[in-house]
C-alpha cells in the first residue's frame, strides 16, 4: 500500500466505495473506458470532485480519453485493502445474522464469513450456507485458526457489548456492529456501524419537514 | 413541529439518532434521570456537543439536575416525527427483503411494513410475518389504500432503478436502499442508502493501515 492512503480523508474513502459499485455496475454492462463527467454523474457527485479524490490514488485518467474502468477499479480496491480475501465471522444468529449468513454478495467481495458464533443451544448445530453455528466459548479459537480479523456483530442490543468483548479478546481488528447499541472496545479496534434506524429516522424527518 | 426543526443541520440529525439509542437503552434500565456529562460518555461524543445539539429542540435539562430520560426520548422522537406510525412497504423479496420482514424492530419503533412486493411469480403468494407477498404491479393501488409514504427497496442492483420508478410512481416520499447501486429520484423524493459494503471498505482500509 502506497503511503500516500494514510491520509486520505475519511469523506472520500465513503466517496470511492459508491464509484467502485457504479463503475462494477459499468463493468457489468460492458463499459471499458469512462470520462470523469459521465461517472461523476453516475455516482451523483460534482466531475471536479471525482477527479481531486481519484488524485489520491495516482493517476489513471488519459486526459481527453477517460478512465480504463478495469484499472479504475482494480486500483482502487487495492487502495482501499481489498484486492485480496477477508476472513470474517458472525456474532449472533438471528433472523438479521441469517440473512447475513445467507446473502452471497460479501464472498462475491473477498468478505468470507467463515464462522457464525452464538451462545443459545438452541442455535449451536444448526447451518446456514454450509455454516455451522458454533459455541461463542469457541470463538478465540477459530479466529486465530482461520486468521479472521473483522467481526459481524449482530446480537440484540443488551448483549452487544458482551459480544464486542468476546470479539475483541479473539483478537478481532474490525467490528461491523448491526446492533442497535453503542460498543466500546480499545482504540486500536476499528467500529463501523450499519445503523438502519438512523436512516429511517432521517427519511421520517425530512418527509415531515417538507409539509411543514 | 416546530419551525426551528427546518434547519437542524444533517450531522445532528445524525447524532440524534444515537442519543435516542442511547437514552432507550437507559430507560430500559430504569435510569430516570441523566446528565450531559455522563450522556455524553456513553453516546461517544463530547458534552459541549451534546448539549450544543439538543438546544435546536428546546430547553429540556435542568441546570445541576440533568435531562429527564423519559421527556428528552419524547422530544427528540417528536421533533424527528417519529412520535407517529409511519407505514412501509418493502420491494424485493429476497433473502435480505425476508429477514427485513421478520425483523420485529422496526415495528416496535412505528415503521410498520404493510406491503411486500416482488415480480417474481415463485415468490407472489408466500408469506412472511403475516403479510402476503403481492405483485408489483399492485404497488400503486396500495400505496394510496394504505397510506404508504416510506418504501423499503431490497432487490438486486440491476433492478433497483426500476423498483425506485414503481415506488416513486406509487407516491412514496422516501425510499431506504440496500440494494448496492445507485438511484436516481425526483428531488422531492428522499433517499438513504444503507451500504454494507461501505462500511466493510472503510474497516478494511483501516486495518491495512493500521498495519503499514
Amino acid at each position: 500500500m502506497s503511503t500516500k492512503s494514510d491520509h486520505i480523508p475519511r469523506a472520500t474513502i465513503e466517496r470511492l466505495s459508491v464509484y467502485l459499485q457504479v463503475l462494477e455496475n459499468m463493468q457489468r454492462q460492458g463499459i471499458e473506458v469512462i470520462s470523469s463527467g459521465p461517472l461523476a454523474k453516475a455516482c451523483d457527485v460534482n466531475a471536479s470532485q471525482i477527479r481531486k479524490d481519484l488524485t489520491y490514488f495516482g493517476e489513471f485518467g488519459v486526459r481527453g480519453v477517460g478512465y480504463n474502468v478495469r484499472e479504475l477499479i482494480q486500483s482502487i480496491s487495492r487502495s482501499l485493502g481489498i484486492d485480496h480475501q477477508w476472513n470474517c465471522v458472525l456474532i449472533g444468529v438471528g433472523n438479521l445474522g441469517k440473512a447475513l449468513l445467507s446473502h452471497r454478495e460479501f464472498g462475491r467481495r473477498g468478505f468470507n464469513i467463515v464462522g457464525a458464533f452464538d451462545c443459545d443451544p438452541f442455535k449451536i448445530g444448526e447451518e446456514f450456507n454450509g455454516l455451522e453455528v458454533v459455541c461463542t466459548r469457541r470463538l478465540k479459537e477459530r479466529v486465530a485458526d482461520l486468521n479472521v480479523r473483522i467481526g459481524f456483530l449482530t446480537t440484540p442490543p443488551e448483549r452487544a457489548q458482551r459480544a464486542a468483548n468476546h470479539l475483541v479478546e479473539a483478537g478481532i481488528k474490525g467490528i461491523l456492529n448491526y446492533a442497535p447499541a453503542r460498543i466500546f472496545v480499545p482504540a486500536e479496534v476499528h467500529v463501523e456501524y450499519v445503523d438502519f434506524f438512523h436512516h429511517l429516522y432521517s427519511l421520517a424527518f425530512n418527509i415531515s419537514v417538507d409539509k411543514t
